[in-house]
């Protein structure tokens, strides 16, 4: 298999996971000293992170949660965001600018700052009030802050529980989702990798990976035109350009808007021979109970997406790392 | 000029403005008994605008204050909407299913529901705990009950000030706008009418209304494939498939978020040859004091977006009123 390291891959997930005893230090007591708010603060890619951790939470949580864009904080601020807002933040470099901007600015409010940076070496860390070090798995430390506060806030009693599952087979059950999807991965990108406009459509804790997907992967990475859509929103105006040959692809998740998805999966082929429709429910997890595979559904689909790339990059010989304008010129 | 009718435009209106007073008979004792926060519920159209007078609301508030889609409401609740919640809607027809449906749940959980309906004969009126019925003028009927909020909270203390200028000149003005804006118009559809994917980029109380200006009418009405994006997300992926002639269209408004648009539109010539700025610091608002301009932005590119609609209508021999799908299939 190209690109795929199931030790490495294994490994990183699990490193991440390990990572849960230190994030309950930090929250444990915070909870305890009271936070008004949750503010998951992004742009790009750690934008439509928060929007996935924020719809994992209001499935159950009667905690006020909201995701900020960094870059519209600096102009239009948020009233909500206090000194006693928890605001929880991820960083690969720690110097992106809007980021490095809005924690400046969070720190003259007194908001409490939990960031997690990929590179230990990040600048910024010094000016967040707790920092956690490790590479990736963005979409879990994130789930893992989030489950901790509702644990805390007696919304999910089955937490033990199912950071057991999570901690003896997700790791494992993630990186065999890889070799399961490879070939789909591989027939799915010499199909598409030359699409003048692919449409994405996601819902639920996937929407914010469907956003970043097709903005950070195929339109940053690959230099392929998408469009994102909520499944819910397919139906009120964008599916009237969707014709005959329109490529499309829908993501179906377990979690509670599977209806949504589902929705726009049954009356796609109506309309169009040249759908795609990836469905979680095609992927085993063995060792998890059904009731968590709703949770589990964006970290399957991550890998999928994962092996759809390593196929895109090279049948269009596009290295991933290549940029043209991000980072490359003054803007 | 095609399909103009000022005193028609000018009457809708000042007949919208004229609402205040019964907008404010509901909210001023609501306000007073106490509401924990206020739901902006829509899906498609409606959900856009409840993002417009969300951020419109952020400018200025320490409200809770949140747009919800009708949907995912449905399939993910939202526990943050109790007895406490002022949810304001809107509907032309009052029979769009996900609102019908996410009205009667709502009634189930006590929430304060406060709807325009178009429709004054609309069915959903009858389950609305207050209706107000009048055809369109949705951002302004929305952004009234958020400045009246504000004004309760202490929050817009020049709130009878600018009301005062809104009354002598919105209508007017705005009219006015569409006779400025037609010759542009003209040849900006001229020029685009036939685009295979047409990007529009904005921000702060013009997003909302960039999302649906692209999926509700270019999409759903013209079929013309679009792209949307926040312009502070411009920067973080998206860009990257931008290329000399791509067809880019950048909002820039007088809101907060100014500078962020701005930032696109002072970058894009330097990768693109077919981009077009419209920026509201070319239109006239005679009677505004200069503090209320970010406040207009977008009822100001609304009437530019009409005439745009307008001409390409006429080019493309495609009258808006079709649909393909839309009410017309099952799905």
């Amino acid at each position: 298999m190209r690109k795929y390291n199931q030790e490495k891959l294994v490994n990183s997930m699990n490193g991440a996971l390990k990572l849960r005893e230190q994030i309950n230090e930090i929250i444990d007591p915070l909870f305890e000293q009271g936070i008004s708010n949750i503010c998951w603060l992004g742009i790009g890619g750690t934008y439509a992170s928060g929007m996935q951790a924020n719809i994992h939470m209001k499935e159950k949580t009667a905690l006020e949660t909201f995701y900020q864009n960094a870059a519209e904080y600096l102009v239009t601020g948020n009233k909500r965001i206090t000194a006693k807002t928890l605001v929880v933040i991820s960083s690969v470099t720690g110097n992106t600018q809007e980021m490095v901007d809005a924690v400046k600015r969070l720190n003259e409010v007194g908001a409490t700052i939990l960031g997690f940076m990929d590179d230990s070496k990040a600048k910024l860390a010094a000016s967040l009030t707790y920092c956690i070090s490790y590479p990736e798995n963005e979409q879990l430390k994130f789930f893992m802050v989030g489950d901790r506060l509702m644990y805390l806030n007696g919304e999910f009693p089955d937490y033990e529980d199912f950071y057991q599952e999570m901690d003896a087979h997700f790791a494992e059950d993630i990186a065999q989702i890889g070799k399961q999807a490879d070939d789909f991965a591989q027939e799915f990108a010499i199909k598409h990798h030359e699409d003048a406009l692919h449409y994405f459509v996601g819902a639920g804790n996937q929407w914010g990976a469907t956003y970043s997907y097709a903005m950070c992967y195929w339109e940053e990475q690959h230099w392929l035109r998408t469009r994102a859509i909520e499944s819910a929103e397919f139906f009120h105006g964008m599916f009237e350009v969707v014709e005959r040959d329109t490529p499309v692809t829908v993501y179906v998740g377990e979690d509670t808007q599977r209806a949504l998805s589902v929705r726009v999966a049954k009356f796609l082929p109506e309309i169009c021979g040249n759908y795609t429709i990836i469905d979680t429910k095609d992927y085993a997890l063995p060792g998890f109970s059904e009731k968590y595979r709703g949770t589990l559904s964006p970290f399957v689909f991550h890998e999928i997406n994962n092996r759809i790339d390593v196929h895109i990059e090279h049948l269009n010989r596009h290295p991933m790392d290549i940029r043209r304008y991000y980072r490359a010129l003054d803007y």
